[in-house]
């Protein structure tokens, strides 16, 4: 039986938890990654540099990765001193292979070798392009790091997402979009790490052409002044509007209820659950998978275990994820033979 | 049969050479490395991030990995631009490994592993130590790269060399050169590369007890203000005395005249070809191997190929000096059977 084909487009802490889970499965795996990062280590490096972003393309690397824990760990070491701190150095790494062979991809091709990843790592374009975000009153915020770092998006009112110059998309990541089986669309920064996927040229056209099916992983928590207010439907809304139809076809949100504290913590940031509307009265045009998908919390937290819990975070796990994504992809060829019974 | 053990002692560039051309043999190649280098990328590195010196050990390792053209370009591969110019990405590699592990020697055998290296890239030593001159006038010269950038040293006379703080060596080092079937001595910068490795607590020692054949490759050229006056019996007698004996067996001595242009070329800047006394009267106590042991020149220098010409160096062949010396290797276990019969 041929392996299924799983493409998955985000970013890079989302893709990773993702991609985690996913690469213990027999399946071939592809991971579409945003181009759009310019902050911290990676900012730095494509100031400098010239270089292409090699952040988010790093951390699904080290995801497939099936070499050592060491070379994993190396890869994400980051220096803490001198005129090389708060550098990561598996961007280093990317970007020195960039450098010798005059092409990110090339680079990035380069670096599975050497990684032995399983899988491909396809940046969504080889375009130096940076993000732009035109708000209601005019504003225009330029670039990842200013937008995620701006919280006065939400209650502005975005006018516009797009990117300058404008990019075309990889063409094995349209290639890759098309053969798929199933597409899983993040969890991931929604403006910073999801949409900036969608607005490179060919990509949302290649997924509404696609046949997969099409599976959104909803964040767990909205982003402050970003997605504050949002229910799921507007996420779902929002990507749909993007790729220009009801793609969507699943949708897989928690529904196990995180330690009540952390919550709190959260919350004390603006940052809140994301809420599923039990009174919408529109029919979905997705289905909802509601299932326990939250990381478990290590520890049980004290009050005197202070600084256990201040590390603690509201995450995805990443098993939980790939178990359903994978029962999904089954769900898919089952109902297909439904369809031709009825 | 047993595989052969080798050991070289060296810095990095003499060391890359004749690295490069012994691991095309079956044999067991263990390379010692001085650790006081203190100058560019690497200088920058102890200073800022606290770590031993990489630069030579990661031309050893280079030489000896088995691991794609890629891996090995990667490594050698220096940043051109912005924070990072003029590091090495084999430097930031190793320090960034000697981080993780905590251990200079620790982050080696883990960039052996990942690099596929064939034999074992041994640091002189893990202590961090300054290499110190101190001249016939009380002038003291502190660290490798002052040391190699100061043209009055031979003219003053050097009083003394030493390590501050004094270092011994590494255990594996010793046991190494305890156990060798022969030990390669250079090529390599005379007082900043050679010597080091025999200021080292228990390095002399070890080499005066050890059974194997001691072979020095000579320098082809004399370094300006450092051994500009010397012949091949200077060189001998200073390495012998920093052993403590006359412990050297063999010299490999080059017997090839370098191109006339390349020579004026050295020569305009003070540094003239090594020469060997005819007329010695002093029977030597060591025998001397002449032969080409130079690098091809790959171009015939025209006039108008002048860029070409000023690229060219006078350098040994990795693969002319690794046959002499695997011969060699077999000429000693010849004489211990004659010593027999006698």
């Amino acid at each position: 039986m041929q392996r299924k084909k799983i493409v998955t487009i985000g970013g890079g802490t989302g893709s990773f938890t993702l991609l985690s889970g996913l690469k213990k499965y027999a399946v071939d795996i592809s991971a579409i990654v945003s181009m759009a990062d310019d902050g911290g280590s990676t900012g730095v490096l494509r100031d400098e540099l010239g270089v292409l972003p090699p952040g988010d393309v790093r951390q699904c690397l080290v995801a497939l990765s099936d070499s050592s824990e060491m070379l994993r760990e190396l890869m994400n070491y980051r220096f803490a001193d001198g005129g090389l701190k708060g550098h990561n150095f598996g961007n280093l790494f990317l970007s020195a292979l960039e450098k010798i062979n005059r092409n990110f991809s090339k680079g990035v091709e380069e670096a599975s070798r050497i990684l032995n990843v399983k899988g491909d790592v396809i940046p969504v374009t080889n375009k130096d392009t940076n993000l732009f975000m035109e708000l209601k009153n005019g504003k225009k915020i330029c670039g990842e790091n200013e937008i995620n770092h701006d919280y006065s998006i939400e209650k502005i009112g975005i006018k516009k997402n797009y990117l300058s110059p404008a990019a075309m998309a990889n063409k094995s990541a349209i290639e890759k979009i098309l053969e798929a089986d199933i597409i899983i669309i993040g969890p991931g920064n929604h403006y910073c790490s999801i949409i900036p996927n969608l607005l490179v040229g060919g990509v949302a056209s290649a997924i509404k052409k696609s046949k997969a099916i099409v599976v959104y992983n909803c964040n767990l928590v909205n982003k402050k002044g970003h997605t504050e207010k949002f229910t799921l439907d507007e996420y779902v809304d929002s990507i749909n509007g993007y790729i220009g139809s009801d793609r969507i076809d699943f949708v897989i949100f928690n529904a196990k209820k995180p330690d009540a504290r952390l919550v709190k913590k959260y919350e004390s940031q603006n940052e809140l659950l994301v809420l599923f509307d039990e009174g919408r009265k529109l029919k979905r045009k997705y289905r909802v998978v509601r299932a326990n998908i939250l990381s478990d919390q290590k520890h049980e937290y004290s009050d005197s275990d202070a600084l256990a819990f201040q590390r603690s975070f509201i995450r995805h796990d990443s098993d939980k994820l790939a178990k359903i994504l994978m029962m999904l992809l089954e769900l898919g060829e089952y109902e297909n033979i439904i369809k031709e019974i009825i």
